[in-house]
């Protein structure tokens, strides 16, 4: 259905455009996550903004392309902000990433991402923890569901995936799950023809700059110091050589 | 009126000044902006702190030297904190300065920003955007404003200036603005006999350790951690060699 | 009493256990000090988590095996979370390290430091002048106290001990202080039949860890990189060939 080759050269495209229409991608995140995040996105070539202020949501997300929600760090006001931010997006109709970070170990994540998941993500980018945790909320969601881990699952109404790429580090560095939902909201904001083929897309372009982390590492520091400085340096060639496997499966429709 | 060479001398004494007496530094700032700041900060010599809290701000001014205040991270507690601290400095005599992060973004930074430039920053640093969006209450301002980007434009009632010195990258790394601002504050508590130039000397410095990273780098991960590496390796003549054009010129005052 | 050496192999051996049983240490901690703290722990095995949020302080603290407490960011929520985790611990039996960061700078920090020492920390780390300021105080703790600095000197109501490792180029890092907090944290849920051991092994093996980035570094931005490459690395033959001094001690009791 779609080749490792057709993945690289769509992830390596994304990438390009991104960086040539400079995607503002507003990004409510938790604290420790913060500074990753933005380099992230501007190693991108993305414009991040991180307010996550009530008052002034409605001013960025005006301004923005999408949207990426996390829940770590609550609070009163931030989980209001995280309502109203997502609420907004989906009234407008733009792409957003839920990432309910830490739900498996705090009711009041548990509670919030419920609630979060009826305003309707267009992604949820999680673990299996996360994912377990949610295992019946998500049973009637009908976005795109992006379970990453050593492999990564997704899946949609109409598609199945998935797909091994990225390297052993990744989760020795923090807050790479939370950047890595902040470059999947990019990647929507870029190609919004598919958003299950964006996502699936952003997680090759993201493994494959761990990939390429890897190969420079003597460990978790040097390792996340590569991560920044491969996203300017990718080509199809690479993100295709760092795919070690992809399964896209379309699904049969009983109705 | 001031040669290269001579602004490279004055950039490379106040560095070396700054590390003798480690100067304390308080930095209102957002939280994306903290690691950085603080980093290049201590990399400089300098001692920062960073609290946000209104009931501890009247302690740290008073054994601080120099304050910066950046309206990001907004928040009823965080802008009380820095009407606080900006009243307190410039009652006290106690150089500060403005970042206006982000007010071409937001409404509530905008009318914030205005109600700060009533309390006399010494100096105001921001980039052309932001500049842009507060140019009607500029238009009153007589400290000092410090336009940054690909070339640095400055002026005070008195002077004008331009400089060109930095590389492409440094807005490539998040929050590389706010932590100028914060060197421009350390700078101002070293060379309190005239803030125009204390300004211009900070900027001269950072670009100039931002032309060193751009020397060392992969990518925007490795050029930020060869930022920080900077300031201790930077020597007057690297500074000289890095700066590309600079324009200064006395203002005729017409009264 | 104990040999260089014999500490050398313990610190490396705790280090092994905290990565076999991936230890989970939870950090309420000072904003800028938390992705430093989170990368530290990840890199030697650890998970940490860092919600400062009362409302999910239990859950964090039901799954964690250790907890760090640092005075920094102070504020009502944070300061109500703070006590609430400290009094949780010490009523589970949970070691927890108490860091009151910058006491000698703010008064409301001073207060609260008293306040939390009441609530029986397992170990007190904290710098010189900080230990100055809560001397009164400290005369009556029967914990841990670990003063850090170019030589660390520790006591216990039973041992005194002073160790010389790590670095010059440590506190050119911001917020070093509080990561060590957090390690000497990771070693008292591993080793908790003696926690004056599981912190002079934890003062040694990220002294020796400071040693190894010493060895790699150009300036600070590349001591703080090798400082988290370290960890993955350390062998108790670098950690042994990394102390300069070691001074162990027993009290004798007068009663």
């Amino acid at each position: 259905m779609m080749s490792v080759s057709d993945l690289s050269k769509l992830a390596y495209r994304v990438l390009h455009e991104i960086g040539e229409q400079r995607v503002r991608v507003h990004c409510l995140t938790n604290t420790v996550a913060e500074p990753i995040t933005a380099n992230v996105l501007l190693s991108l070539g993305a414009v991040p903004s991180l307010s996550s202020d009530p008052d002034e949501i409605p001013d960025f997300l005006r301004t923005a392309q999408s949207l990426m929600v996390n829940l770590g760090t609550p609070g009163t006001d931030r989980f209001l902000a995280r309502r109203m931010a997502a609420s907004s997006a989906s009234n407008m109709g733009m792409p957003w990433v839920l990432d309910p970070v830490m739900v498996d170990r705090s009711d009041i994540r548990r509670a919030e991402a419920i609630r979060m998941i009826k305003l309707k993500p267009t992604v949820i980018r999680c673990n299996a923890g996360e994912a377990s945790t949610l295992a019946e909320t998500l049973e009637g969601f009908s976005g795109v569901l992006a379970g990453t881990g050593a492999v990564d699952r997704l899946r949609s109404r109409d598609y199945k995936a998935s797909l091994t790429v990225g390297h052993p580090l990744l989760p020795k560095v923090t807050a790479t799950g939370c950047a890595l939902s902040a470059v999947v909201a990019a990647f929507l904001a870029c190609h919004r023809e598919d958003r299950f083929l964006a996502t699936l897309a952003a997680l090759a372009a993201f493994g494959a700059a761990g990939a390429y982390a890897g190969d420079r590492a003597q460990g978790p520091g040097s390792f996340a110091v590569a991560l920044l400085d491969a996203f300017p340096n990718l080509t199809a060639e690479f993100i295709e050589h760092s795919i070690e496997t992809l399964h896209v499966e379309r699904l049969e429709r009983t109705a």
